[in-house]
């Protein structure tokens, strides 16, 4: 994969040939059993969703994959059909949520080639499939040259949904897999967190919880509140194997990557103190095949400490998108 | 209006000199109580919403704004986002929907100005605010230079979602306000009717409905079927001011403008042949001040066709996105 050419020089072989109903047409016949006809399909002014008699919470959520930002030109298509959903889920993931519907909007610029298209399509097909999610419409706009900008918009629903907000100081820190050196592979093809996330939303020893997309540096500020920091054990810090590969290639430590790298779709979560962490690590290791660790403790002073100088970890940040 | 420059050379006030965090807040501001907070607010990976206990059924939609196709450097963006918000509203208008809760993406080169982006963002305010719609989240991205596309996904509520299909010869076809030229003004200004559309909906003589956005020459085509066209009365084609205009500095005729001329964003419906028709038109009379114009009947004859003629009306087509 990835010997797509992502443009065509010759027009029969350009989406711009296809006009606008080609191209949804295409669009729908890659989509299969994800994009259901009627009465909430494609080709109506708005999709038509049965909600009624749910008794849960909605959630939604919404991103975006960009040229030359989430992947490249010679990404592979698949793969970049495939990340735009699975943002979304993992959103959807780190609420407690279960998927039920999206929106798939997209702006291209006509000399897109058709192959390309239809592996992007395959791709978003097979990350929907998988988790039973069904795209039910969208929009379609003629981007400039050589643009692409893919965007979802996704219904979920949970019946308890984690939010960001909730630390007490005693609480413990945890975080699912390992972290660092995504941009080698892991972007592309990570796995959203949905059954963890569903799993954990259960337990009420879980406070909150969010997805690491920015880097674990800027995002567990979101965890934090002026008052409640948190105390870094950096012995334990999981870290990935493509962190370590990156790191040599680099000029940064391996830790900088772990703790900066944006990209890692990973669980960041904080468990209640009344919680036994022993007993609930016990739980988590005969359900899911998953690595999760606990990597600090929430302290009663702002900001990032190493749990062994006492010093505080700064100069680190996340992705920052502006 | 229209004074704000799009663009500033000055990096403080450039939204790229406030951050992501500072355009999030700058958003929340200028969106005031349309972004409720908590627990449905932007802040989290999801927002959230209560479905519960509704008995309609959901109807999702969503559109953009692009640079250089729905808006232009000088336009005025205040309208610009209001613009943004309307073409959402008139989607779900011409399904009879309640528009209920929306989520909206912004991809931004950081030299978009901070006024620009504020003027914008009120725009948006005003539209949703005036139907209570609320906006509970979304996606900011960094766009490349002078680059800005705004995008909404929106979930509305409709006791009776009018379709496209349903089409049935001897129908009457009805459109509302008055057709051509919107690109002078009205793609800009128009009011989305959505008190139009939740009353057609009730009507049960209404078979189906669309918003005029592409020109009525190419979306008609989506009301009719292979066996069944329309007979279309031209002499009472109802003209905007602003087609007759338009057609004194172009090329093509006002005919030809009313036509194809895109973004209207009027209704287009289908009445029962089993309707009163003159009943009809009274009892929208009394509601509504706004032209409602009988322009056709539906024959067994594939296409569009001109009643006093008999010939079928070739060679016009709508706004073609690719």
């Amino acid at each position: 994969m990835g010997l797509v050419n992502m443009w065509s020089e010759d027009f029969e072989s350009q989406i711009g040939f296809l006009g606008e109903l080609g191209m949804i047409d295409l669009i729908q016949e890659f989509l299969r059993e994800v994009n259901p006809r009627y009465p909430e399909g494609i080709g109506d002014d708005c999709a038509v969703v049965d909600f009624s008699g749910n008794k849960n919470l909605a959630v939604l959520t919404t991103d975006s994959v960009l040229l030359g930002r989430h992947f490249f030109e010679d990404s592979d298509p698949y793969r970049v059909g495939r990340k735009l959903v699975n943002r979304n889920l993992s959103d959807v993931a780190s609420m407690g949520g279960v998927p039920s519907t999206a929106l798939l909007n997209l702006i291209v610029s006509p000399q897109l080639s058709k192959q390309w298209m239809i592996r992007f399509i395959e791709g978003v097909y097979k990350a929907a499939s998988d988790v039973n999610l069904k795209i039910v419409g969208g929009d379609l706009c003629r981007g400039e040259d050589r643009q692409f900008i893919g965007n979802m918009s996704l219904v979920g629903f949970a019946e308890n949904p984690v939010l960001r907000k909730g630390a007490v100081v005693g609480d413990s820190l945890y975080v699912t897999g390992k972290l660092g050196g995504s941009i080698l592979a892991k972007h592309l093809d990570f796995k959203p967190r949905l059954e963890e996330g569903l799993w954990l939303s259960k337990q009420k020893e879980v406070r909150s919880m969010l997805d690491i997309t920015d880097g674990f540096a800027k995002d567990i500020n979101s965890l934090l509140t002026r008052e409640i920091g948190v105390s870094i054990n950096l012995e334990v810090f999981p870290i990935s194997e493509d962190c370590f590969l990156l790191a040599q290639e680099s000029k940064k430590s391996v830790l900088e990557h772990a703790l900066t790298d944006g990209e890692d779709y990973e669980l960041l979560f904080i468990l209640s103190k009344d919680a036994d962490g022993i007993a609930f690590h016990q739980k988590w290791g005969r359900i899911f095949d998953l690595e999760l660790t606990k990597i600090g403790v929430l302290v009663k002073q702002s900001g990032i400490q190493d749990a062994l100088t006492g010093k505080t970890i700064e100069g680190f940040s996340g992705y920052e998108h502006f």
